[in-house]
């Protein structure tokens, strides 16, 4: 390709709405251009990077036995009825009416489809297991698109899906796919993304992993332990909490007037003490029965909602006034102690802390002195805080940390949680109709584009590694003022001969400043850019730029085309090897 | 693969909703299944000959310096409103709108959004020409879906759009465009696709190509002459007519009783006549004005209403009771004759035809012995009929054919129908603004491979050229009961040897009858069918059946690698050479 007939401008200036580098660097690369809130046009430099990782990944499914599907898009309200997902899911699902007036769905995911398509042909014991996948479009009508193609409403994934009829099967094939992952992340150039085990959410099913990029500009947070390996999502992470002051005799309750001091902060304003001498009280409802739900927590710590969920065994909502004056909490001054028919439940965070401060459950009063132990001596303790940086880890109580990640893809043991409400069953050896279990399998291609770039970038552009770079190697001409240098002759011989190579080339032979030649080839991040100028060319010698290192070699013309054609080799040979001794996961999750 | 991993059941029972051979068989081969009307999901089998065709296409259009990009599905409303499409279209385009209540689409075709994409980055006159293209889904919620992939409403399309300075740019691309077009068909097996110049219809702009597969199954009727080459779309196909009675005097008009005849067919009967002595009378009305069109034409033609619109100038609907009421008109018994206030088209079949029954404009009675020359004086004759079966050429006067056809891709020149409206401009070597005109390019990939086995079959299932099949060998051990033959660890030999050598290879080795086997084979459609069976191999030798052919040889266990790598490279050569001869279009379109 000649840079001059690539559709797209690149240009300096950082976007105003791009605070990810990725974002900032495909819109300045004209790699994308957004159509709609999250909704983007892919040009040709962005799809030759898609296509790359998608061949990867395509591979990678390949050898792990998946073979290559396709389900549509628009599907019927009915597939989702019977998952149950078309009442479950709210504004996420877009849902539509078509011309003869039936409801139909854009697919977010495709374990319906997948489901439907299989249920009529995995019949028969001697059929299992299999898995299939597909690189297909999904939509999802995304409150908060975000980063480019981090958080997108329109995007490819490569979903896949096996089938079952056993755990054994199941864990074989959830193992198979992590070590899939893994090369793909390898081979990708990001080798650093990390496997930790994680909280499948709206998918459902128990053991779920999820892969994560960890990086400032990720909007999950990972917590980790650098000592025995710890790692999982805050939704679901644990940590040793200390006990900030649990040497204390417990003293006498005593009411305390707090005219309109509501917060925690401005109570522990008003006393001169430390947040976590308080009692925090967050009170929400048990959303069937109203029944009031009181989370008791340290006053410097905050409940982290995924894990109460799983306590309760419901997905408590926010209290209003009616359960408020139903159970006697005063907002603002609210407890557990004093509180009526309402579920207590008291974090960790308050085990031994002593001489707290609490709500009096009346205006304007608070109460000091408040011992869990003492004052609510039936009421159950449970780890319901999110973990924050300072926390020890719960397992070698080693000091963990906080990190941002990218989730760069997901896999989910979902068990029969759609094999039986869709009925899809099969018939085993002795003739008895049995429910199959599944696994799913996503990685966002268009994600896994920007994470890669937000792990390799510096101000001039994505570093594609070789193996999804637009084009391996460039050559670029500069001006020549000498007429027996022909530099554009020269850069274009090269480019032939590298193509013919079997090389993705890119040639800029513009009439245009050095300056922008350099910024364009680091913008579309080629790995290997050669450079055809007069000053080398007069000592018959062509520069070579590794984009990476920015290492600068000087080699002789005639032997530059297989010096390229060795350093392209050689990197991928870098990312195979990485890719040939990943781990897969910790299978301590598998029960013996 | 192994054919027992391949997920999708195979079958011998037609299924009884298909109609289309192709359709049946994609069914019935494990390639597709339906998920709802229009809407399919894609089995493996099937996959596979999509990415096959997919990538013939990609290197065709590369080839004519195409770039790939790739266009999100789901729009804004505000694109379409630009070109005007939003409310030109009606309930094929789906419309839906998100959580923030703004206005989507799902594209039917990528007009507007490619020009979103191009009116940023080519701004300068510099940038031109280029041509980008995608696969890309599309969704027309159609009203009719049918035939399995032929009609469907979700559907992956090759759509390329070119963008110009000038007609002579855009018929330089248009000509390597349809080049590049019959490549494809001649690479996927189709050769004998023939291009039409069409009417453009909904998308405008003046010329246009169909290409088309002739075949009986098709829904689109093309009209050929065999002597000079004429071809066209009944849409819009021109020919002669014949005069069947011209000779005759004209004769005094005569009211005749005609009580509760009203069909051309119960006139002809009660007078003892043919229908060709009739002038019929189809009565619409311009829906702006409600003004009445009465086109009279000769009792065996229909009308063609996309030739009557084009005289027209706008689209007719048929007239009401307030339409006929205000022009005299009476329903069953009209004539233009005595009518009022109407705009009258008089069809060329009436041309010289004497004495001819019309009605009278008053209930039960008609009119005998009109002649539109006498009758009609003012009235202006026009092309407006469909061409039937009989006519002759109206270029060479030989008699013309009407065949069938699918139409399995199309080229347009749209000019500047969208980058008028949609306000797309680059400065010109004088600093002017100035307005690029398009061409636009579409081949359906399911359709394409459904027309494929329209042309390609029998009653055992597709007949897939080498360049597009699922897999181009198969191996099928069958049972043995010599000890010292074991058929499936030679089919398995013969396998592994054959995907080292770089053939998709298929491998059935399952205890099932040989006659399931070859059936499923067949289904499958692959070239070239290696049978290990008992019986040859004690002669150490492996039969080898052509599936086009049927014909069977012997070959050498030894030998047979070879022999396979051959034929297919041989195969394969064919197909590149037939598209190494295809010729293009016919320029007459291009004015000089």
């Amino acid at each position: 390709m000649k840079i001059n007939e690539i559709l797209g401008k690149r240009y300096k200036e950082k976007p105003n709405d791009a605070k990810l580098k990725s974002h900032e660097l495909l819109l300045r690369g004209g790699y994308i251009r957004p159509v709609s809130s999250g909704i983007f046009s892919v040009l040709m430099p962005g799809l030759r990077v898609l296509k790359n990782i998608e061949n990867i990944v395509r591979q990678e499914i390949n050898n792990v036995g998946g073979q290559e599907v396709e389900m549509p898009l628009v599907q019927p309200k009915e597939l989702w009825q019977e998952s149950g997902r078309y009442e479950a899911i709210n504004d996420e699902l877009v849902r539509f009416k078509d011309r003869n007036d039936h409801d139909n769905v854009l697919a977010m995911t495709h374990e319906e489809a997948a489901v439907a398509l299989a249920r009529t042909e995995a019949t028969s014991y001697k059929d299992y297991p299999f898995s299939i996948y597909q690189f297909a479009k999904k939509f999802r009508d995304e409150a908060r698109p975000r980063g480019g193609l981090v958080r997108v409403k329109e995007f490819t994934m490569k979903d896949a899906y096996s089938f079952h009829r056993d755990l054994d099967s199941l864990n074989k094939t959830y193992l198979e796919y992590a070590i899939a992952y893994d090369r793909i992340f390898a081979r990708a150039g990001i080798p650093e993304v990390i496997s930790i085990q994680s909280d499948s959410g709206m998918m459902g099913g128990k053991i779920a992993h999820e892969y994560m990029l960890l990086t400032p500009s990720g909007e999950d947070t990972i917590i980790t332990c650098d000592k025995c390996g710890y790692k999982a999502n805050k939704e679901v992470a644990v940590s040793k909490i200390a006990v900030k002051n649990g040497d204390e005799e417990m003293l006498a309750l005593e009411k305390v007037h707090t005219p309109d001091i509501k917060t925690i902060e401005d109570l522990a304003k008003h006393f001169g003490i430390e947040t976590y001498r308080m009692a925090k009280a967050v009170v929400y409802k048990n959303p069937t029965t109203n029944q009031a739900v009181i989370v008791m927590i340290r006053g410097d710590r905050e409940v982290n909602e995924n894990k109460l969920a799983k306590i309760l065994q419901f997905v408590p909502e926010f209290a209003d006034d009616a359960v408020f004056a139903a159970s006697g909490i005063v907002p603002g001054f609210a407890s557990a102690y004093g509180a009526k028919n309402a579920i207590v439940v008291v974090d960790e965070s308050l085990r031994n802390e002593r001489n707290l401060i609490t709500g009096a459950n009346e205006r304007d009063y608070h109460i000091k002195n408040f011992n869990v132990e003492r004052d609510l001596p039936d009421a159950k303790f449970a780890d319901v805080a999110s973990v924050m940086d300072g926390d020890t880890c719960a397992i070698c109580g080693a000091p963990i940390k906080v990190n941002r990640g990218i989730e760069v893809g997901n896999i989910f043991q979902l068990g029969d949680k759609y094999t039986t409400p869709m009925k899809m069953t099969y018939t085993d050896e002795n003739g008895t109709l049995q429910t199959p279990i599944m696994g799913c399998y996503g990685i966002g291609i268009g994600r896994l584009m920007a994470s890669v770039i937000e792990a390799k970038h510096d101000d001039r552009g994505p570093i594609w590694p070789v193996s999804i770079a637009p084009w391996v190697v460039s050559v670029t001409a500069l001006a020549s003022k000498n007429p027996e240098i022909d530099t554009v002759k020269i850069a274009g011989d090269l480019y032939e001969q590298l193509q013919k190579a079997g090389l993705s080339v890119l040639l800029d032979d513009r009439e245009t400043s050095a300056g922008e030649k350099f910024a364009d080839i680091d913008l579309l991040g080629i790995p290997l850019q050669l450079v055809a100028s007069q000053k080398t060319l007069e000592q018959n010698q062509i520069e070579v730029k590794v984009r990476e290192t920015g290492e600068k070699t000087l080699i002789d013309l005639d032997k530059v085309v297989a010096y390229a054609i060795d350093w392209v080799r050689a990197e991928n040979e870098k990312l195979m090897d990485i890719a040939a001794n990943v781990k897969g996961l910790d299978t301590s999750f598998i029960k013996k």
